[in-house]
C-alpha cells in the first residue's frame, strides 16, 4: 500500500503525477529531453540505460517499465535488456555502449565513482561529451525515480501487459504526450 | 576537471546548466516547484532537507550550496544546518522535522528503507501526505543532483563568498529566476 494516499490505483509512478501534478510536469519534461529527445544515441540505448540503472537499484517497477520500453526500440528486444542486466560487460552491445553503461553503473554508486579512465575508455571507443553527459544525468534521474517510486511503496500492476501497453504509447507519444493524454487535474 | 569540455567555468552544476540548457529548464523547474512553491513546510525547511542528503552523499558542491541557502532562511541559520549534518537525531529541530530527516535519510540509501514505521512516525507529528511525498521527493532529486555534479566532475568555486552571494540571488528570485537571468543561448 503506498505511504501516501493516492487519488487513484494507478501503479507505480502514475498514481504520483496524478498526486503531485507540479512536479510531475518537470519529472517528465527531463525524461522527454534525456530518453526521446534529439541524440545521437537511439531511444533504445537510452532506454537501455534508464532500465540498467534501475535494475541495479532493484527498483521493480522501473526496471520492468524501461525494459520494456527499451525493448520495444532495439533490434535484440528484450533478450539483450536482460543480458545487460545480468552481465553488462558481456552483454553483445557495441564498445561505446559497453563503456557508457559503465560509467551508468558508476553513477548508481556515487558520482565518484565515476573516474577519469571510465570516462576516457568511452571516449576512445567515439563518445561525445554530449553522450558522456546524458548518460550520467539518465543514470543520476534514475536514481531519484528509483528511489522516488520505491521511498512512496507505490504498487506494482496486476496486468501482466501492462508494461507493453505503456511501450507501445511510450514509443509512439513519448512522455510528455502521454502525461497530456493523461492528466487529469489536480482537483478532480 | 571536469569529465566534459563545458562552456564557461562556472563551477559545480552551473557549468552543467550552460552545457546543456535542454535539461537545465526541467532540473531547474522541478526545484523550483520542491523548494520555493507554495508549501507548508518553509523554504528553509526544505533547503536544509537538500542540504542533509547532499551531506550524506559527501556532495562538496551541493552540501555547501544548499546549506547556505537553508542557512539564509532559518532563524538559527548554519549552525543549525551543521547540526543536521552532524547528527540529524540530536539536531534541535522540531519532533515533524526530525521524522521528515529521518525518511530523507532513509530515501539517501535506498527507496526500500523508507518504512511504513517511519511514515507512521512523521504523521504522528503532524505530517501530511504532501509533506511526506514532497520530503521524498527531495531526498531522491538530490541523490540525482548529487551524482550528477560529482559524476562529471565539476569544479569548486575559488571564490568563499561563492555560496553566500548564490544564497542571496535564490532567496530573492528562485531557481528559475537565477536561471533566467543567467540564461546563455546554447550556441554562444
Amino acid at each position: 500500500m503506498p505511504h501516501v494516499t493516492l487519488p487513484t490505483d494507478q501503479p507505480g509512478i502514475r498514481g504520483l503525477f496524478r498526486f503531485r501534478p507540479e512536479t510531475a510536469g518537470p519529472l517528465n519534461a527531463l525524461v522527454e529531453v534525456l530518453l526521446c529527445g534529439p541524440s545521437t544515441l537511439t531511444r533504445g540505448e537510452r532506454e537501455l540505460i534508464a532500465a540498467y540503472v534501475s535494475g541495479l537499484n532493484e527498483c521493480t517497477y522501473c526496471y520492468s517499465a524501461h525494459a520494456a520500453y527499451a525493448a520495444a526500440q532495439l533490434p535484440d528486444g528484450m533478450a539483450l535488456v536482460e543480458q545487460v542486466r545480468d552481465d553488462a560487460g558481456a552483454a553483445p552491445v557495441s564498445a561505446k555502449m559497453h563503456a557508457l553503461l559503465a560509467i551508468a553503473g558508476a553513477v548508481q554508486r556515487t558520482g565518484r565513482a565515476v573516474t577519469a579512465e571510465l570516462v576516457a575508455a568511452a571516449k576512445a571507443e567515439g563518445a561525445s561529451d554530449v553522450e558522456i553527459h546524458d548518460t550520467v544525468l539518465i543514470a543520476a534521474a534514475f536514481c531519484m525515480f528509483n528511489r522516488y517510486v520505491d521511498g512512496l511503496a507505490t504498487t506494482l500492476p496486476e496486468d501482466p501487459d501492462f508494461y507493453n501497453e505503456r511501450a507501445r504509447l511510450i514509443v509512439a507519444n513519448g512522455y510528455l504526450g502521454v502525461l497530456s493524454r493523461e492528466a487529469v487535474p489536480a482537483a478532480s
